[in-house]
């Protein structure tokens, strides 16, 4: 577990963000959010993926009241997506919203901003102060003496002090680019100059799903490793299913947090000397359904092989045409090369 | 372009790795060595790519005559990948290899290594010292006051002093585990023990393509966002075609290298009044055909849209049911839904 810094503790519905709390995954609805039925749907399918909050736009003062009964009713906690209107961020939060993010950079003026935080402190729910390179605050946006990092940085800081000169600080912040060092440097000052807030993670439209995983794991991979964020986001033009695996597998690298299990399988080479791509698909296919924090070691050859067989908790270590299945370091049995996969998913259903 | 420490610079054939050269993107053949046809085709397919070098495994002695027509035929450097055995690494060296990579963890004794740094200083030829969780140096493994990072940087640390020792210099050194932060700590400590020397990054035996990408993404984008590493492997247990464009994503994501189109594209939400998600995919296959590195940017509504499609060199900006089309800040024109695409690949097209 890497030395995370510890921030305020801000709560979304059951949620604990910050503090200490395990970074928070979360993603957002791409249903309209006037049809409720498939919101509810989506949001079902992405908790069981593994997701924490999620989050829905409110786009129209119509949307309102879906958006209260998909409140009411989903299985997480909801935060309502609010641009422009600040009377709809008022309204969301009075249906039932678990969080709220602006963007300070097209809500108004910060007459609204104040009435925005009144109806959150009455409700008892945080805001997500969510800064956006594509969108900055025209008078952040052109100060030349501030590189884009520094405007992203100096946008959120500004509001932070605002809303907390209010007596308001149940706040989380975010500051998002799409280029990766810009992502990477806005936060690393955030991180300096707003030490107590709750940082919410993410690389905006980060692209189609290989882009964008490679872009999200590196910038906020990047900024876990130097323990800054409390919840992420990852940004998929994609299913936002693929948003949640995506998250899951971003932290569980760093060790940050674990769901299911982790295989272990090496590139294959001109050692190798089974078809070992299909195995490991099938034994990865195989592990989507396990629960249980397993490591489960697939490898091609006696380079690498048996030493990492054996100090996972179950693998298989390839020769020509077979394989030695070990358990816990002890070898339990040798099969032909089209019974491994098999063999392999037998000892790790006879283990759970 | 971020701040990169200065090593020496090392050369595998025409390929500069280290002292401030661009960082080189490397995979490794899975086919048998033997196989020289199938071998050269995999290796023209990587090279088209964008592997930079490419590493192949000598497994046995009756690989080495075919690995020496594989090196004298192929458009890119090959570097012979040797275990256990330090004569075919000998052999390897004499048949043509622009670099041998050895594991000091099974190759055996030090005067077997001096055999090896001899072949390779007559022939001008540099040596990797590959170090790996798996396969480590019985002698450093044990070594209980260590933790595990610190065996693998002492493992390698110990190889280059006994090199240098022997007036050999012409090193590159990698230190691999499967696990992301030992990985990292690993490399950190090289960089502060040995900074002088190019180093290979790579997490090994990563997994499958979502898991292995993410992993290499966190591991190698974390190293190289603080300016360590001069060389990398992505290892997938995936074709290597996809450990090539890994590599390319994790660099280009930090801005090291740029290599064709970059594409950005929001993730969809309940605003998003287009299809976007087969738009953002039809344009980004449309893309991989392409070298020019240009921003395409394909937005889904009018909150983050028309900033990051005018900030792009073309870009879409979608509405209901239709899409502005921009390029380079200045509206071009405005198609209906089913039209988005193929404008906008039109306007890449006239544009290049």
């Amino acid at each position: 577990m890497l030395a995370r810094e510890k921030t305020h503790m801000v709560h979304v519905g059951d949620v604990a963000i910050g503090g200490g709390a395990p970074v928070v995954v979360q993603s957002m609805t791409n249903t309209p959010t006037t049809d409720v039925e498939a919101t509810l749907s989506q949001v079902a399918r992405l908790r069981d993926a593994g997701c924490d909050v999620i989050r829905v736009a409110v786009p129209t003062r119509k949307a309102v009241a879906p958006f209260g009964v998909i409140c009411a009713a989903s299985p997480i906690p909801v935060i309502a997506d609010v641009h422009f209107d600040h009377q709809i961020a008022i309204d969301a939060i009075r249906h039932g919203a678990a969080g709220v993010r602006i963007n300070p950079g097209n809500i108004g003026s910060l007459e609204r901003v104040d009435r925005v935080a009144e109806a959150a402190g009455e409700a008892g729910v945080p805001i997500r102060i969510g800064v956006n390179a594509g969108s900055l605050d025209p008078e952040v946006a052109s100060r030349a003496d501030l590189d884009l990092p520094e405007r992203l940085a100096a946008s959120a800081v500004g509001f932070v002090a605002h809303l907390e000169g209010q007596g308001f600080s149940d706040v989380v912040v975010s500051a998002k680019a799409h280029d990766v060092p810009t992502t990477i440097k806005a936060y690393e000052l955030l991180s300096r100059e707003i030490p107590q807030v709750p940082l919410h993670l993410g690389v905006t439209e980060a692209g189609t799903m290989l882009q964008g995983t490679v872009k999200s794991a590196v910038g906020l991979g990047t900024l876990l490793s130097e323990g800054i964020g409390d919840t992420l986001r990852v940004s998929l033009t994609a299913d936002p299913e693929q948003e949640v695996r995506v998250g899951w597998e971003i932290i569980s690298s760093l060790g940050l947090r674990r769901r299911g299990p982790e295989l272990v399988s090496c590139p294959t080479c001109g050692r190798t000397q089974v078809g070992l791509i299909p195995i490991a698909e099938e034994v990865g296919r195989a592990l989507e359904g396990i629960d249980a924090p397993i490591t489960v070691a697939v490898m091609g050859c006696v380079v690498n092989g048996p030493g990492e067989a054996s100090g996972a908790d179950i693998g298989v270590a390839c020769g020509k045409g077979e394989g030695v299945i070990f358990r816990k370091g002890k070898v339990e049995r040798t099969v032909p090369e089209d019974q491994i996969a098999s063999a392999l998913l037998e000892e790790i259903r006879a283990g759970l």
